[in-house]
């Protein structure tokens, strides 16, 4: 049984920071990812990801498949998650005309159906003799995955059932061929287990649960399945690994794997599920499974801005307390997978802890995967960038000093915007009788477990909330892991509720107004001596905010900044292009070094105002250096 | 015309530090490289160097090539270098059973040689046809380059001609392959263009330095010469891409190139022979163009330890400033080289920053090369060692916590040991009327200019060198970069010398004892904060020693050390196993942190005597951390 589950996509109307973003997302990001996918802007990399899906129609009624398939192996998930982005866009506000690009994709989608219920575009035009002979490598139940939580969303946002319909033949078809005629296997990029989980609860239909069970319980206890799998198949994708265990998170059953290893992406996805078939199941050995990943991660692989996956060697996890800062990989989808997981943790059990780090992970790498005006984006999200080392130096090539517009491989961009668009998934929460507020977000509830709510808040600047609750039930808020010193008010008098696992309990019985305000005082973190790269480092933080120093505040270079450990600082409002956001000023030092390279003088260090700029705005004024981590010198 | 040259092998005896360490390579490197090359050694992967060379005699022949060819392209350069080292060591010592190690080894090689003059196993066994046909990756030029300073050196050692006639003709036959019949082409890894000048300097023929000035002067005229010669042939080594002029270093023109690129031996081989084809032409151009180049690696691209080419990638130059510690390449034979290049560099201009980088070049990263017993051997010098970390994560493969025995790939250990047992050429030179100390070696040496001496000193511990110097003539000794106070005494008499560009210069007629003292204070090193992973840390060093702290004398971990900037220090005697060295152990801090990663609590610095030994010295222990650059943060 779950603890409690995500509100459904309508219960949160969005206003506030989020309410921005959600609008940004909803007039530049989609229509723009939208013209991607049908390939009507010049100047960009081919997507074809709508011509896929047209030609495969034809493939499928023996005509001729024009220009054939084009693009990554895994091409349909970008419209998948393309039409989960916007299902959400139009759960918020109707738009007749986006719904119609909607409905029309669908019809084309549709169209693409083989009649046993199989949908992949890269398999029904190139050879339908391969289909499910890869798993390891074709992605084609991580394509169905996302048809899944697309299909599910557009339903929940419209009533629609045509993409859902689409959805549960391929189920029904994938459930015949794993579960009902026995072909064993479970997902080379996991992203199936949590997609079916949603189809279970859409649906109700038990054979879903039943088949992401499937998935996450026979994963690895053949350790060698992709092994064999490549020795019977004649064909590859990219030439993987298939005896890399660890890599696929397939070397023992899931139940054993103790830490989050390879491709980070994949490992959170995979954990996503496992966790929400745990809660759902009230699986207790999975739990206790998924809590060792979840320590493996947030204990010793993660940078302080919620990235992981720090290595570009296969886009994975590296070993315990790797965590450069300069040639960090960090995915944004591997942190928009963070959210995914901690938000199932937060289905088993109720604590903080798994909020603090969806809303780290939020705040900071999902936020800065996108430029400020929703036009760029970064896959990789390094903690410190040198100009003319970082982008150009082999070790370094991946972290790049500046978002480039669109990639062939479109991952993040439309992950970010669905992480966004639905956002009060992540903020809010219910049972049967508790509304849970696990993110702070300004915008309107409507619960089914009696309680509404609007709440006003200024966050992630402004650190107090304030929420009007009506109805009859209990209320949780989460007190943020690292706010020290919280005043908490009812209906304007100080209040002292219950508090249980980081979360404060209030019963409400008809309207209350409950204040709560947070440290906003900024805050400097440190690094256990065990992370190599940190010693002797400072990270500059304000409420959930990572800042970061860029050389466009501070004379042009940032790797001469030192940092005083009780250097005082000033929050103030600054605008980085035409965005409001609030820097900090700190009082510092400026290396000043003639050694050329190495000298026996000791530095000259200058007394030095320096700025910082929250992390996810950095990389929005030209190429210039960046960094997270300052020395602590002074 | 040279300023100066180096001395001859046989005219300086060492003792003190440089004695013992040529001991241990004559005793116990020498022997087991040879046992190596011979393939005695159980449990040690094949050589078959000594085999090669017997098949490619059955070869010419006509006979069965039995086992035929085994290993690397350039395999056969492993026998060059043993003989070379074993050369060196035989001008100090006579060992007869050694010489006729090296003379039977030497008819084999004789043997292998075809009739054109022709010398390289790999092609005589497996394909004569390809001769020539890919000097990008072939390496035939390489390992007659390493022929060439094995003739020359076993020559000057033992007055025998045998290995020097089989040159003689080697180099003819190059010589008629590209001058007389006008082939183009330069060498893939240069090597040929400073052994050239060797054989010039001892056969006095002038076509081996027109042969080398035409290797240096037509490379990278035609930059593309590789790219066409790739397209010539229908096969590789390696596969290597032949459009990279930048890291073949044939981008353009040497006398045009600004920054040390590419694969960084190959680099600096090249860069020694322009210096000294510069030296011997009085080519002021080519001279430049050296400076130019020597600067771009000692001003932006090499580690406090003398360590170059910092990247794995390609084992080669990164760009401006990318220093990393932990994922460092700097191979030892690159520093070998780059006491090659400086030494040459002195024959242009008697300058003390040549002398300077050469010194700390052998110190630390050549030293470090082999273990404290002569055994093992690192190719890769990493300034920090994180067991866990090191060796496991893709991004620090290479950087091993630990010396191996013998690689496949036998480039190191043989370059270290004949560095080492010809440290006479490197430490002093002469010229018609003065003698030259470079580098402090004690021992005796007697010059062709007309002074001989007697060197006394404890370095690199004992800061103070005492000269005997006999004869009449001139006297200049190198003052050091490092030292900032000296003293200096002429028969026990403080003394003024002229003093020019870092050399202390005497007039001696009769005989003089000369007194030198150095800075004998342990000091910090700081790096320009435009080296983005170095800023806020110190590095400590005494004398000429990098010193590093490792685990096994700070309580298991160097990761949570900290120094303070005035932090007072004691020079020790320690043994590390059965090694006499020096440790300096500093008032320093150990961090405690509790976060787990991150904490918003300063982490408590609690007092701690922390103990720093030579970074020659360190991975003689078994694996621990290690580490040459601290954050100062007290």
């Amino acid at each position: 049984m779950k603890i409690q589950k995500q509100i459904d996509v309508k219960a949160y109307k969005p206003s506030g920071f989020i309410g921005d973003y959600r609008r940004l997302v909803k007039e530049t990001v989609i229509p723009y990812q939208y013209s991607i996918l049908k390939d009507e802007l010049p100047d960009t990399e081919k997507s074809h990801v709508y011509a896929n899906f047209v030609n495969a129609g034809r493939a499928l009624r023996g005509e001729d498949t024009a220009d054939g398939f084009y693009g990554m192996v895994f091409q349909d998930s970008d419209a998948a998650k393309w039409i989960e982005a916007a299902a959400y866009a139009l759960a918020a506000e109707k738009d007749d005309l986006l719904e119609k690009k909607v409905d029309d994709f669908i019809d084309v989608i549709a169209g693409a159906q083989d009649e046993d219920g199989y949908l992949d575009t890269y398999f029904t035009i190139k050879d339908r003799e391969k289909r499910w002979t890869n798993l390891l490598e074709a992605h084609e139940l991580y394509c169905a995955g996302h048809f899944f939580e697309a299909g599910c969303a557009y339903y929940e946002a419209t009533g629609k059932r045509k993409l859902l319909d689409v959805c549960e033949k391929l189920a029904d078809h994938i459930y015949k061929h794993f579960i009902t005629e026995g072909n064993g296997g479970y997902p080379g990029h996991p992203e199936a287990e949590l997609a079916l989980m949603k189809m279970y609860r859409l649906t109700g239909k038990k054979k879903y649960l039943e088949l992401a069970g499937h998935f996450i319980n026979t994963r690895g206890v053949d350790a060698d399945f992709y092994r064999k799998e490549k020795e019977r198949r004649n064909w590859q994708v990219w030439g993987n690994d298939a005896s890399d265990g660890a890599y696929q998170q397939s070397d023992r059953p899931v139940r054993e794997q103790k830490d989050a290893t390879g491709h980070a992406v994949r490992a959170v996805y995979l954990y996503t599920g496992m966790a929400d078939y745990a809660s759902e199941k009230s699986d207790a050995e999975l739990y206790k499974a998924c809590r060792t990943l979840w320590d493996s991660i947030t204990k010793r692989r993660m940078y302080v801005t919620g990235g992981i996956g720090s290595t570009v060697h296969g886009e994975a996890f590296s070993v315990d307390y790797d965590l450069p800062s300069d040639s960090a990989y960090a995915e944004t989808c591997a942190s928009c997978g963070l959210m995914f997981f901690a938000s199932r943790m937060l289905e088993n059990e109720v604590k903080s802890e798994y909020a603090d780090v969806m809303e780290n992970a939020f705040y900071n790498t999902v936020l800065a995967g996108m430029q400020l005006d929703g036009k760029r984006f970064f896959y990789v999200n390094p903690l410190e960038v040198n100009p003319g080392i970082s982008g150009v130096a082999a070790v370094y090539r991946h972290d790049l000093p500046e978002r480039p517009k669109w990639y062939g491989c479109a991952c993040c961009p439309p992950n970010v915007a669905r992480v966004i668009e639905s956002f009060g998934k992540y903020a809010y929460g219910e049972n049967a009788d508790t509304l849970f507020c696990h993110l702070f977000a300004a915008g309107e509830v409507k619960s089914l477990c009696g309680l509404n709510l609007v709440c006003e808040t200024g966050y992630p600047y402004e650190l107090g909330v304030k929420y009007r609750v009506s109805g009859k039930g209990k209320f949780a808020v989460r007190i943020p892991g690292w706010s020290r010193n919280n005043i908490i008010k009812r209906n304007g008098e100080s209040f002292k509720p219950e508090i249980k696992d980081g979360y404060a309990y209030f019963e409400i019985d008809g309207a209350d107004e409950i204040d709560l305000s947070f440290d906003d005082e900024p805050y400097y973190v440190f690094a256990n001596p065990k992370i190599p790269r940190l010693t002797g480092q400072a990270c500059l933080k304000r409420g959930p905010l990572v800042y970061c120093f860029e050389g466009a505040d501070n004379d042009g270079y940032v790797s001469d900044l030192v940092l005083a450990k009780d250097g005082k600082t000033v929050y103030e409002s600054i605008n980085i292009e035409k965005y409001s956001t609030y820097a900090i000023d700190v009082e510092a030092g400026k290396q000043f070094s003639k050694g050329d390279p190495y000298s026996i003088i000791f530095p000259e260090i200058k007394p030095y105002k320096a700025r910082a700029i929250p992390y996810y705005c950095w990389g929005n004024r030209g190429i210039n250096q960046m960094r997270v981590w300052l020395p602590v010198m002074k």
